[in-house]
């Protein structure tokens, strides 16, 4: 369940991250107040838009724009914390309730394990429990009476679940066990935190299963990451590389993991997606995890397996990583599939002029369209709100991402057509209103498909094979992703990020001008390798390394 | 979200429940023991089922039976903590889809909020936060740096939330605000801890919402009691009744709260379902949640209107009563609505003699009887575990409480039917192969609303309406609750709760004989009120009170 630590944020970069902050929450202060006169029944023309541009200032740009789409709200309690507010919910319900239906198919069952463990139980899994030590909270007082033996919050649930795997699993009859959770964990963060990317709190889903052999546990680990890579691609129209990481990034006391990366166009970094581990047999052993042999060798007295554990963890980062890949200047763009509400119906033409009974009729109309496309599974709504012209809800509902805005006036009725407008492209145009039923949901389909398309293209185009090492960081600099032929050492990664690091420390300006001093290192092992490494012959591309390159490997600079 | 706290465990019970666990885990490790040496692939026809009578010991009845079928496991790391497994959390899934598309008619949104709050929070609100305070879990590290401000696992959320109603909600447009949230509390309970019934972890949900007015908030609570209400009845085969808690009762902080109570015939005691409480104007003006009045008095300047809150929880308590309810001497009986598994088919007739490929087709007819099943949504499955007897296979299958067996052998396929054994009733008989997709789930409506009518019909005989004080007593001893003429005054009931609490600590036996010794509490004023209250002229039937009676008032003893 690894969330590979990223670079650790350079002062002047944290610095701007909360300038950017403040500059979003200001701006989203302004516009309640500006909202306000509203409540006296006065119009109001102010656009209550974004204030940062994408291109400007990418990280200011980013917290905007999940404040003023009410994504999220900072809670200003206990920092590093965030409160998912519905909008996010229900991108996350979205994706859970579909990764659900697809896990079902591999009989995998629902658990829910307390969200607390025992230093004892910390104890038996060192390498593993190194990794989160500092990043545990800690239980010490219940009421006014401190607690005999300390108790953290789950960082993830290995040293939780794993003891019972021990006790419910005595033959080979009951593997596989294959059981998940939705839960949240807490991770004490000293790091930056970030919405979505990286916070102290957040909600996941988290697998755990256990197998006879090694073959079973492989195939599983691969069918969950194709999942997971539906997950982006399917329903958030993101384009991922599946691949496997290096011994340097893999789950702390695991096997292997594998995982799917994405990539912000905007500051070309990586950004790991998901990971699905294979753990083997390492936590069996430590858990006594184990099973008679149902296939002892002939004559011989049947020993014991320890099982092949995997396991698994999809979070809600994934939405962070939607919102900065489609996110435009106006606000939000969500994919159909995921937005609660895919298109909103704005009424135009109707003013002051406009007679009670007139203006009566047209919403009437209005609701009518909703119920028909309703029927055919569309979400949508019409916007009544008095006193707000039709340009300040255009610009309202851009900015919480709807995928596409109906307009409709006396002008729409008298020809029967609807206008539309695109959320993604901006593209216009108009459907008859007899064909809604057919033409709405194609047209969302089609959203869905160009936003990945786009997404996709841009990806492909910044992933660049490179076999001559002065080629590297301009590339980077060029906000690529790199695949370099490599040896897969560990130390040999560590001289790659020291290599590719630059001193922009001093340079000014916004915190996205920075990013490009941070280092390289390896996003995964992409399973689909380009041709041109020859075994024996083709060296690792790190010029201070010398030894053979065993793959092709993905780097960037990375969240 | 008042989980009002029941009687405390006397020390003989205490002492009864433990050695009851004992029993129980002793039994499933026996359990355990005889299953293995099946592995080598031996027969085994120990009947691993109940060791104790629900009759007998009822506590100890009921540890037995959620460990042994798999509802529970026993946190042994952290005392009062449970794991539920898959076949509770089936239950749980259940619940939480029918409820969540009640909720969404009410247009009620989903929102994540931390599970953490800060120590300055919880200075707001003191009356609500002294009911928490000496359950509260605190962390005060992270890693290995103490907190400068030490933090709060939630054992509720109101502390979290109101804060940011009262930044989200600036004008009466804002109105209602309604959001839930899926999560689980913590609760650090001195008392004896029970699986579902108390635990000092739970899953629930919360819901927190607002309204402009007392009328349209007390609206919605009704609403949602109702909810409340259909879980029990029609989910889980529970009748409950539905009222309004006493001043001494009801949720601390607020302004009336609802609730559905249910009834434990196995020792007569009353238990709260659900709890859906307005909690006035008193949230939010201690959070200051106020917006403009949309309608002043003409001439007037506008004044501020304070929102009217409601909140709502249902926990995973629910199943632990339906558990009670319905269980037997044999283990589980799950209502055909929340089992996972509706229909076990069991081959019978087949043994050594049988061919394999007779075999063989055998099964291939019940795996099209499972295809047939599912086709009609019934979760159906059958069982060709080598090596144990179909009577084995019954017990098991009966332990676990799934609805409905049926058996299939070659004397039912001469026959073209299968035979069949309800859990509840034991009654059996035969369905023809080619009805199959009719009558099976007809049956199952069957024996979900016998299930029902069942539960309700003892609930019902034992819910006495009581105009003499000298019956009371000998009415609670005949494991009744009671109806009675009640002032509602919070004296007369300390005092009703004194002068029925007896004194038979001495008593030997197990710990359910111990029951009648406590006293009893008002469980809810019924919204259905018997006819009988002369206003001015009924006394409270409270002997030592003397005031004029109020309402019929139900008591008894409770969880």
């Amino acid at each position: 369940m690894a969330d590979n630590p990223a670079e650790p944020s350079k002062s002047a970069l944290k610095k701007a991250e909360k300038q950017a902050k403040q500059a979003a929450e200001k701006a989203a202060k302004a516009a309640k107040q500006a909202a306000l006169p509203l409540v006296g029944g006065k119009k109001a023309d102010d656009i209550i838009g974004m204030t940062v541009s994408k291109a400007d200032n990418f990280s200011a740009w980013y917290q905007e724009v999940v404040l003023k789409a009410e994504m999220v709200e900072y809670y200003n309690e206990i920092s590093g914390f965030f409160i998912l507010r519905p909008a996010s919910m229900f991108v996350w319900n979205t994706i859970r309730k579909w990764f659900q239906e697809q896990i079902e198919t591999l009989d995998v069952e629902e658990a829910s394990f307390p969200s607390l463990l025992s230093s004892k139980s910390l104890e038996k899994e060192k390498e593993h429990v190194e990794g989160f030590a500092p990043e545990l909270a800690w239980v010490t007082k219940a009421g006014d009476k401190d607690l005999e033996n300390p108790v953290a919050l789950r960082p993830t649930s290995e040293a939780i679940m794993y003891p019972y795997y021990s006790k419910w699993i005595r033959s080979h009859r009951d593997l596989p066990l294959r059981l998940n959770q939705w839960n949240s964990v807490v991770r004490w963060e000293s790091k930056q935190t970030t919405p979505f990317l990286r916070a102290r709190e957040f909600l996941w889903q988290e697998g755990h299963t256990a197998h006879l052999t090694e073959e079973l546990a492989g195939e599983e680990v691969l069918q969950i990451l194709e999942f997971y890579a539906g997950v982006y691609e399917q329903l958030l129209a993101v384009p991922v590389v599946r691949g496997r990481k290096t011994e340097k990034e893999k789950f702390a006391g695991g096997y292997y993991t594998t995982t799917v990366e994405g990539y912000i166009p905007s500051n070309g970094r990586g950004v790991q997606g998901g990971t699905s581990h294979c753990l083997g047999q390492n936590f069996s052993k430590m858990y006594d995890v184990k099973v008679e042999d149902p296939t002892p060798k002939e004559g011989e007295k049947a020993g014991h397996i320890h099982v092949w554990q995997n396991s698994w963890g999809l979070s809600t980062r994934v939405i962070g990583v939607m919102v900065m890949i489609h996110g435009d200047d106006k606000g939000l763009v969500l994919p159909p599939r995921v937005s609660k509400l895919q298109v909103i119906m704005v009424p135009v033409g109707i003013n002051k002029s406009t007679s009670k009974e007139d203006k009566e009729k047209h919403y009437d109309e209005m609701q009518t369209f909703k119920n028909t496309l309703k029927k055919v599974g569309v979400r949508a709504d019409y916007d009544t709100r008095d006193g707000y012209t039709p340009a300040w809800k255009f610009n309202d509902w851009e900015l919480k991402g709807v995928p596409l805005r109906l307009e409709y006036g006396p002008k729409d009725a008298a020809k029967s057509v609807v206008s539309f407008a695109r959320r993604d492209t901006g593209e216009k145009g108009t459907i008859e209103i007899a064909s809604l039923t057919t033409e709405i949901p194609a047209l969302l389909e089609k959203i869905q498909s160009d936003m990945y398309n786009k997404a996709e293209a841009s990806f492909r185009s910044h992933r660049i094979n490179i076999t001559n090492w002065d080629e590297v960081v301009p590339a980077l600099d060029a906000r690529n992703v790199v695949l370099i032929p490599h040896c897969l050492a560990e130390k040999c990664e560590d001289k790659i990020k020291d290599l590719t690091t630059g001193n922009q420390e001093e340079a000014a300006g916004p915190a996205d001008a920075k990013a490009p001093s941070m280092g390289m290192k390896s996003l995964c092992i992409p399973f689909e390798q380009p041709e041109g490494i020859e075994k024996g012959t083709t060296k690792c591309l790190n010029p201070e390394c010398g030894a053979l390159a065993e793959k092709w490997c993905m780097f960037g600079r990375s969240y």
